[in-house]
């Protein structure tokens, strides 16, 4: 108990330490229960474990309003029972997806820089508590976050009461990592003073009252982060498109030498894109993003970032103990934000970034599916990838031409849902090659993506598609043969395949 | 050409005044013309209308570039000769539409708020000329623009020369409405330093050298606005679900009294709602939106309208004829901005606008056709919908249920194009009643739109729809029988209804 009264800094508030049973007595059904984590980095995990061995004798739910995806202790833990009855506004979780998809959990799929916005006017109800991860407590009764901000800051601040689970495993050099900054709610909203990727316009610090904070409760286990993958040929292949075509934006003038801020989504592809950046001749850049991981570190040794953005910062395992061996040196390059400020679309268009997120289908005119497969299952969610597609000076998606050994092709003629529009994307890249849909109407961004993004194994059929399509609408300005847009989906679900 | 001469006050630019027919000239075919012209609004008329007649005998093309739809004088005139090979960022004529559809035009459907950067940072190419219409010209060669801005600064900004069409029936009072201010582009961009509708941040004219004025030419051709429509009794149901949605909020605490910002679309619908303002209890409004039309006037006539800013001012006839009786009046009340301020993401996010605009069809989970027919025809565009629709604190989409005599539903199980996905929607409103999206997850949505909004005629057929796809499912995050989610617009198609 030594190490988590240090880490409790308000001698009257130490009284308030309890076990992790004894807090998750506190939940009623229904309630709205807000709590910190953006992927698995700072979610609550004693608490919600604790949470879910109470279910299992006493079975009821709660509504999980959270940053992004959790850890398994938090989305898994609640899911495997069934304590989760509505979920916002993103998750990763098998066992959470199972009920989102067979009718038990109701998701509301939100765009990430709005969900702090929409907990506090009101539109969900009210945050009953406010469940959040910390390092430490200061003597004012504020509290130091970890690995991630997502919208703890603005849950404490809407919250009733607060639940602060101290993680001491979660070392005490994170202090000063954070840049907590809540804007006012219209009509009293101002302009968010950020210019520069590193600006610092808020706290270190979550403002709370001891008041306010109902239970204490000490935690040691750490942040669950998936290990990286090795990066595929197909990945690599995308991130060799990528910087052939940054340069190429550089040499015509229309991007400064060290480009623009980067954003990049989370997994395989923005992995291997992060790694394309530290072999090539860049340097000097930016980075204004949701999620921090291994690449950054990697930019950070080879000299070539000047500084990286974020909300959470989420590294693999190994990743993690290489920044806690020297966090002095990597904190001078890295700052968490809540996500409403890091994926705010004031700032990303202010700052003009460059987009690069990864999608599950792209359609022949452009328009993107982030979330669900077949039109009906939902995968994960739209995450930030709609703020910043929208919002972005530049926006990239990536995806394989292919899936399952090619049953699946992720070109289709009609995006079986549809996340991003044909307004808001502007290059395609797969492993077959880059699509510019820059200053090109529906009818040419067709052949440029059937031409270049599709596996040569599908771009017969969806030639013909649309040839046939251009031809039965006389030219339109999108043509569609409606029987047809969606045949790719009807017939992988009817025998296996989208192929013919 | 007394007139013209007392409105050119750079006397050494008087010697820059030439004929239309000399101007026209001037352009050579592949040119990117960029003009000024929002909505029916400022756009150049003389100038057009000689070129029309010298492609007529000397065919050849040029892209079009404004700020969004315009009068016959240009659109049309120019459209009726095959004069143009490329359009954006948005259009309503008749003629153009047609080209647009039968392949003979590449039009680029696009935010509005994006279409001047586009032009600034070289994806399109060049501003070979810009041609805008102006009330007047300074000593300094700045330009008095006329009835909207749209992106006609931005234009001047960029273009190598600029032609000024002088229009005379301009009253020159309309010096001191117009607040232009360009940002600049990343990496040197800075906060848009807009915190309230009324806020004045840049100039009253268009900066500009007389050195880069090419050719003056006199015009006085009128705006060719278009007379105001009765208010339908859809359109009146329509207006009334709105005050008493809006009512409630205030009620429950979600909206201050006077309400946040109110941005509406243009016509019918729109007129309608806002003469529902007019006649309610609400005071102290203000309007940040992209067209003021006549019922902002009444509006201010009311003593309800605090202030109201837009980028373009486009009122019936009769409108203009009152606006012009009392201009020093109304021009307390009244501001025209660039469209890329009066449709800034940042600047209506940090407002908190509440965004009314209307669908061409919505479907069962809230996803919105703003722009095709039967999704392959191009109707006008997305215009700015999208920049208020997604950076909006509140949004609301009109539709009547059903149109065509009942052959056409305005609810669809999946809509034939989407322009607006179902993250960015709160509010659905037809005559039928009012659905309320927020909180609800889309199997919630589903039934709250079926039930609420369809007509009573296609309620069975799209709840069976529903009821079938989620069974279908098993009851998947977003219920779809791929055969059928487009079997509304075949069924339209082949049978002229799409009733069963």
């Amino acid at each position: 108990m030594i190490d988590i009264l240090d880490r409790v800094r308000n001698k009257a508030l130490q009284a308030k330490i309890v076990t992790a049973e004894e807090a998750a007595a506190f939940f009623k059904p229904d309630m709205n229960v807000a709590m910190s984590g953006f992927t698995a980095s700072a979610y609550p995990k004693a608490v919600p474990l604790a949470l879910a061995e109470r279910m299992k004798k006493e079975p009821f739910a709660i509504n999980l309003w959270t940053g992004a995806s959790t850890g398994p202790e938090l989305d898994d833990a609640l899911a495997s029972v069934h304590g989760i009855k509505q979920r916002l506004p993103y998750q990763t979780d098998k066992a959470l997806r199972n009920e989102i998809n067979d009718g038990s959990v109701d998701y509301l799929d939100l765009h990430l820089s709005e969900s702090a916005q929409l907990s506090r006017c009101g539109y969900l109800g009210h945050v009953d508590v406010a469940v959040v991860e910390a390092c430490a407590i200061t003597e004012e009764g504020n509290i130091i976050p970890t690995t991630s901000l997502g919208n703890a800051a603005s849950y404490v601040q809407s919250a009733d009461v607060v639940i602060v689970e101290v993680n001491t495993s979660q070392p005490l050099d994170l202090e000063g990592m954070h840049d907590v900054y809540i804007p006012m709610d219209p009509p009293n909203r101002l302009p968010i003073p950020i210019v520069k990727a590193n600006d610092r316009v808020g706290t270190t610090y979550i403002p709370c009252t001891p008041e306010k904070i109902k239970y204490i409760v000490p935690c040691d286990i750490p942040d669950h982060t998936r290990p990286l993958k090795p990066i595929d040929e197909d990945s690599k292949k995308m991130s060799e498109f990528t910087l052939e075509f940054l340069n190429k934006e550089i040499e015509a003038g229309r991007m400064p030498k060290n480009l623009l801020p980067l954003q990049s989504g989370v997994g395989n592809v923005a992995n291997a894109v992060i790694a394309g950046f530290v072999d090539s001749d860049l340097k000097d850049l930016t980075v204004y993003t949701e999620v921090i991981q291994d690449g950054m570190l990697d930019l950070i040794d080879a000299g070539k970032l000047n500084f990286a953005s974020g909300t959470a910062f989420s590294p693999s395992p190994e990743g993690m103990a290489r920044f806690y061996k020297d966090v002095a040196k990597y904190k001078k390059y890295l700052l968490l934000r809540p996500e409403e400020i890091s994926n705010s679309p004031e700032v990303v268009h202010r700052l003009g970034v460059i987009a690069m997120n990864t999608a599950i289908e792209v359609d022949i005119y452009g328009n993107v599916n982030s979330t669900h497969i077949t039109g009906t299952k939902m995968m994960n969610g739209i995450g930030g990838s709609g703020d910043f597609a929208r919002n972005a000076y530049l926006t990239i998606f990536y995806t394989p031409s292919i899936a399952k050994e090619g049953k699946i092709s992720a070109v289709v003629p009609f995006c079986s849902h549809i996340d991003h529009t044909e307004h808001d994307v502007d290059i395609i890249i797969t492993e077959q090659g880059i699509a510019d849909l820059r200053g090109k109407a529906p009818r040419e961004r067709a052949l440029e993506i059937i031409n270049n993004c599709a596996h040569p194994d599908y771009r017969p059929i969806l030639l013909d598609y649309f040839n046939r399509a251009t031809e039965a609408t006389k030219h339109a300005h999108t043509p569609h043969i409606l029987e047809e847009a969606l045949s790719f989906h009807e017939r992988f679900v009817k025998t296996g395949s989208m192929a013919k």
